[in-house]
């Protein structure tokens, strides 16, 4: 078999835990395998670069926080380099570039354009491991870029695509994707098996397991992919095409987010083209914007727009809102960053009705009040006040009937009517 | 003037240092200079790095430790980019890579083949001030390499010539270049100005305030470097081409080096092609031999044979010499490491004669025995037991008149009679 196997920060976070990834991936080398490892940054060094950023400039230009950032995984493929070759195991290091992991140029999340994955198809022809420094790529000027927070799944699953690998491999710090977070609720179940399209909705929900963009890459080149456990022998969740059995789940899993901000425009003027105007402004600052809800006013005169973004982006994004705002005579902007976003997801929800009705309700029971909704094929996320969070995940799981063992147990929303 | 910078590691070596230089730069632009800067690893940082490859691998491969020891310059080279910025200074960081260091594939200490800049050029032409991350460069094909201890110096000095820039500023954390080692000899004077040569006898001698291959680049291409410290507005040395003025002082300056082993084959056949064989090996493993020194034995049938290598490359020079030895059928080999090398430099030598003999005199005078002895145009050298480093250093630096004040008193030699 071809295996691509990433391991995250905590699984490459120091000199002993390196060492236990190098034997692992010995021994599926030994069994015959190919294997080609992609390493995250050791736990803590991305945040502690960041810090030094940001002690050294108020508003660190992007490109040179790309150079600074990429730096942590070469140091950490370097290192498992070095340990797989003192266990005897041929190995070599390469950076983004020299696997032409080629980018556009949104420093700090660029999007991945083209994988030529030469040198690591050379390495394997030469029955050398590849272990590539994730999370990186280049411009076609030969600039650094990085792929966003968790980029290395992505290199990760970009690579398994050029190369055609049988599997893809994400080694983390828990034992696979849950159906919700255990911390919140202990009775929360490992998930043996989940379409493409529930971890997607997972990941970009704030699941944190699998980075959301890899799960697109995986889904669009069909790569199988396993989220598993360095630390243990246990098997993991398969992230793979839906099948039947699937669809027979209404709800697969809870999700929720606090990193987002929702940011209102109060009293705009009802005129065309004033939405459009306003996210196009946001998109070209490079901000990716969840949720919007636009509500006409009792006058019929002016609407408030809300929207969310994530955190980080807030500041810059309120700053655009503003001068939006005041150009278009709007009464002002308002700032929450006490919010969250709970979400449920599952494929089974396109063909059984009624899921939406039965969240809002729930919620409603426990007097949670919901500030915006937004639904797909396959999700319902509302937005609530932060505090309300664990409630919430906790009384949406039980009532979706996710704890306890067999996933066929949870199916339990009325089949008649509209979806939501 | 177009002015390259080159900052050390203890002048990036925090937060408040690559503030403190990032004004310095502002300075020196604002004055309206086009700068370049390249720096070198926050000081410790290389080390850290070195530590954790030795505890993941007991002999680090050289191809992965570049990978891992060129991080250390991304990250100073980003930072500084970034407080540039952040005082309105337009920059932007790049990699040996990136300005077109080319080099050939002798990883670890790697020699520069060619220098395009095109980017530094490119960036200069624009009004960015190019902040490029010292000690790397990359192979034809692509691998990082890294240019040996010292090495931002050269990538300084490379650069420089590449741009033809009128002066390359060498920051540190010394004053200058000085007659000797102020902490062994507290009456050691700064030094205005040195020739190429004597420098590079001084840097290669163990001087430490330069690196021997960025002088002989810049003496190849008359780049007129100044060593000066960032602490400091202090003028500094300047390392030019020799001039009339120098050739009147007889010794310039004292090194030493306590960082050199000495092994010994004892009792090789007479043979010719012996040596030849010998150090034909030791280049091929890449490690640079300093001196010589072969005595055939009273009955004239054997040889004993003595040569200095770096500490650091000393066992696997150890390794070489025993397999030669068993080969050759001599009857041991020897390494000790209690030695150090004291020298004597100067341009005046050229013309003054007695110069070696006053040096053997004035050890012998103070019970210093002498190993080897090693002498070039422009230097003495002396190999002795390393408890009498200081010691030498300061008789020699007192004979030769070196301290107080002007240059021109130390001259005390004979004229008559043979140089050395």
């Amino acid at each position: 078999m071809l295996i691509v196997q990433k391991y995250g920060g905590t699984s490459v976070g120091s000199i002993e835990r390196i060492r236990a990834v190098a034997s692992r991936v010995k021994k599926t080398a030994d069994k015959g395998h190919s294997v080609v490892v992609v390493v995250s940054a050791m736990a803590g060094e991305t945040d502690k670069l960041i810090n030094l950023a940001n002690q050294v400039a108020q508003n660190p230009d992007e490109r040179e926080m790309d150079m600074l950032l990429s730096s942590g995984e070469r140091v950490s493929a370097a290192l498992m380099a070095m340990a797989l070759r003192s266990l005897g195991v041929k190995a070599m290091s390469f950076t983004g570039r020299q696997v032409g992991i080629l980018t556009d140029t949104a420093h700090t999340k660029a999007r991945i354009e083209k994988v030529s994955a030469e040198r690591v198809k050379k390495a394997l022809s030469e029955g050398v491991v590849p272990v590539v420094a994730g999370f990186q790529g280049i411009t076609e000027t030969s600039d650094v870029t990085t792929l966003g927070r968790g980029g290395s799944d992505l290199t990760a699953v970009a690579i398994a695509a050029a190369i055609k690998a049988d599997i893809c491999e994400i080694y983390t710090d828990v034992d696979g994707v849950y159906t919700t977070d255990p911390n919140v609720v202990p009775e929360a179940r490992k998930l043996d098996k989940i379409s493409y399209d529930e971890m997607l909705e997972l990941a970009s929900l704030g699941a944190k397991v699998l980075q959301s963009r890899s799960v697109e890459f995986a889904k669009k080149y069909e790569v199988p992919v396993v989220v598993r456990s360095s630390f243990s022998d246990n098997p993991g969740t398969f992230v793979v095409k839906e099948d039947e059995e699937m669809e027979k789940v209404v709800v697969s899993g809870v999700a929720y987010d606090k990193n987002q901000v929702k940011i209102t425009i109060i009293g705009v003027p009802d005129r065309p083209g004033i939405a459009a105007r306003l996210f196009n402004s946001i998109a070209e600052a490079n901000i990716v914007v969840d949720m919007i809800v636009q509500n006409i006013s009792s006058d019929g005169k002016s609407a408030d727009i809300s929207f969310t973004v994530p955190k980080t982006d807030g500041k810059k994004a309120m700053k655009l809102a503003e001068g939006i705002a005041r150009d278009l005579g709007a009464k002002g902007v308002d700032l929450r960053d006490d919010i969250s976003k709970v979400s449920i997801i599952g494929v089974g929800m396109k063909s059984h009705s009624g899921v939406a009705a039965k969240m809002f309700e729930t919620l409603a029971e426990h007097n949670i009040n919901i500030m915006m909704i937004s639904t797909s094929e396959i999700k319902v996320s509302c937005v609530i006040d932060v505090k309300y969070t664990e409630l919430a995940v906790r009384v949406l799981h039980d009532v979706f009937g996710l704890g306890g063992q067999s996933r066929s147990r949870r199916t339990k929303s009325s089949k008649q009517g509209k979806k939501k």
